[in-house]
């Protein structure tokens, strides 16, 4: 029940372990039995250090003395990026070193390679951090739902584009500004591309759909879109029809194929993930014997994504003797499933010149491409707007995302559209 | 990795571990790396055990054949109830199997006792399934929020109380009615006291409270109050002021004290936990590194609960080697805070005479006794309607429960006063 630890990185995740190995190992000791002890610390910038008290810590500015130091059982590695974190995640695990990683991004690219190397050095490579945070999503997963079929996730698992939309939706605010001032804030990094561009969500859904369906994702497979083209009339609009706008991560088994997709979802007001607001992550999970769970909690931050990486630790100061079954180790190769076969429910919205038999084109060429209308709403604009673009708004019923694509591109090319048509997907 | 595993009990829980173990097994293995075995069931009903293949297992109606079979690791007590059910616990544990149970009334008043046994045995005694079935509540607060200080924990842990007040506030129905029609569809026991007078949700605070706080919490220490005395005038007036009315179990630590107390508690409508509908359970948990964290899924129903019981065996599949420290094992002896102490905003709901200068009297004796009112309304009745008795509804600012509790007394004594006040307590 005894883990020595060494640690690299003393960033905002780096930090928040040390201070909480450093302060609360007498209340893990006794909530738990286990003894967590901090011995090594990798760190270039000293001044990072400056707040801890680490007389008994060793502290060193090279990777070498921690991975050579035999008396460490688990290095975290919590410097993100893709290198050279790898190359330190692997020079540990060959060592004879666990690991423990919060760096979605490096484990969406490269964890199958990380995988199969930690099980041949008979070493465990554990993420909870890397997926929604203080969530328990990866154990809730691999230790109660992996006794059960799992049929779908929706995860709201970027804070920062959650916040963005949650703004947006209770204030009236526009992208942009909520963008700035959340950067301002520190709460989207700079360049933001990462989040509102939906990759961020799209690593945790190619971790969670590997890890449900032993199948390997490639990255590439994943449908991607971010959060950038929703506008505050599509917020408005949304809500006026008992919606929210939420960016959700899905992964859905569907005839036997894998659905995984990242877009700015309609999600019903009386939806639990709709209750989830501003930095907020939240997992919607779906399977047979288990019905629907969610698990709810802080995805980003100091000492939530730490506490996640302890847990962690708690696990293998446990389990040195029975190793877990690493994740990216495959029993199946289902096919992803390609985007044009989703069959969903949409939420478009036109800009149109408002003139006479506009409605009429649309609807023509939506009905022509089988696609059927569940709704349509038109604002009425006052008279001296008249030479002001319109917004259509219409909801359809459950269509061919390919069918619906043709529809769209069609319709864009009318001479009465404006500017390219909104589309965003409404959650089954 | 191997588990052979003896099932004591075939009913709703049972059959479905019973029904997993035997259809899973090959998704288990490919999922986890874990075998889990099916090996001895005691049932007295063979009835119960026709719609299953079990050639491979051996059945009886004793206890003692499973209990002297060495080649059994685990045993699942499913009966429910204090004994034999706790007999057999023990018996299995003396002979040097662990054990895995469902049930919340055996822990709640004997947990300490069952868990010194296990440990003086070398064995785990496991309850996942007895707190809010299907969620991984025991697992998180254990195996996560354990090395964090937990705050407090506000918690939906009975399906039934939560289905017939979510009926009473969408559908606008009564109490009786929406009861009855619960125990028909087998939604609500018969008799259904433990349920709604909420005994049931106070054993699962109990276990709550003696988990996370290391402190031993008699079970007649927490304060119970049932959802029987609920209206729909109560759950109409709650919503107007933007409530549901919710039964919780609250945990919180106040000043090196437990609190520990179910009763029915005014929600405020864009609390995550507002939207918990039906039958469906939820766990808010506040801690100082985690921050807030909510679990939810289904608390009852076979295979949920059956889902909670596997996630265990799958524990010992895994730890054989190294069990965790067990639960009612108290390194704390912290005060159970006394129900006057509380401080909190209240829902009170007198029912009067329509006669002048009653608001005046109630008014004054909560002044007197320093309760301040945060709102008040009364509604216009129809003239012809001046006989029958009006209602008076007062939200107050934060008081001293003794003091609320003492005002109330008094103001009940009033002539004007026809039933008893209706106190709900309002969630912080």
């Amino acid at each position: 029940m005894k883990l020595k630890i060494g640690v690299i990185g003393a960033g905002t995740v780096g930090g928040g372990v040390i201070h909480l190995l450093l302060n609360h190992s007498e209340h893990i000791k006794n909530q738990t039995g286990a003894e967590l002890e901090l011995k090594h610390i990798v760190e270039i910038k000293p001044d990072l250090l400056k707040p801890f008290d680490l007389s008994n810590v060793t502290v060193s500015s090279d990777i070498e003395t921690l991975i050579n130091n035999p008396e460490i059982d688990v290095v975290c590695e919590l410097i993100g990026g893709l290198e050279p974190a790898k190359t330190f995640i692997i020079q540990a695990l060959k060592s004879g070193k666990h690991v423990v990683t919060a760096n979605k991004m490096l484990l969406a690219k490269y964890g199958d390679e990380l995988c199969k190397i930690a099980k041949e050095s008979g070493k465990e490579l554990k993420y909870e951090a890397a997926v929604a945070g203080v969530i328990p999503i990866i154990k809730t997963l691999k230790e109660v739902l992996s006794t059960t079929h799992i049929e779908s996730i929706y995860g709201i698992v970027n804070g920062t584009c959650n916040y963005i939309l949650s703004r947006m939706t209770y204030e009236g605010l526009d992208f942009e500004p909520v963008l700035k001032e959340a950067q301002a804030n520190g709460y989207a990094e700079t360049p933001p591309d990462l989040d509102i561009e939906g990759f961020d969500t799209a690593h945790k859904c190619q971790i969670l759909a590997s890890l449900c369906f032993g199948t390997p994702v490639p990255f590439d497979k994943i449908y991607v879109e971010g959060i950038t083209k929703i506008t505050h009339n599509d917020v408005d609009y949304a809500n006026e029809m008992g919606y929210v706008i939420k960016l959700l991560a899905i992964i859905r088994k569907v005839n036997g194929e894998i659905e995984a997709r990242v877009h700015p979802t309609l999600v019903p007001q009386n939806h639990l993930l709709a209750s989830v607001r501003n930095e907020f992550n939240a997992v919607y999970v779906e399977s047979d014997s288990a019905g629907p769970t969610l698990y709810y909690g802080k995805g980003a931050g100091r000492f939530p994504t730490a506490t996640a990486v302890i847990s962690n630790l708690l696990d293998l100061a446990y389990r040195k003797e029975s190793p877990s079954l690493p994740p990216f180790i495959y029993y199946h190769n289902l096919n992803i499933r390609d985007m044009g076969l989703l069959l969903s429910r949409y939420y478009l919205r036109f800009t149109t010149k408002d003139y006479p038999g506009v409605l009429g084109q649309i609807c023509t060429i939506l009905g022509k491409h089988q696609v059927s209308i569940s709704s349509c709403h038109q604002k009425e604009t006052l008279s001296y707007h008249k030479a002001l673009p319109v917004h259509v708004v219409i909801m359809t019923h459950e269509s061919l995302e390919s069918s619906l694509q043709s529809a769209v591109a069609e319709i864009d090319k009318l001479d009465c559209i404006v500017e390219p048509t909104h589309v965003i997907r409404v959650l089954q």
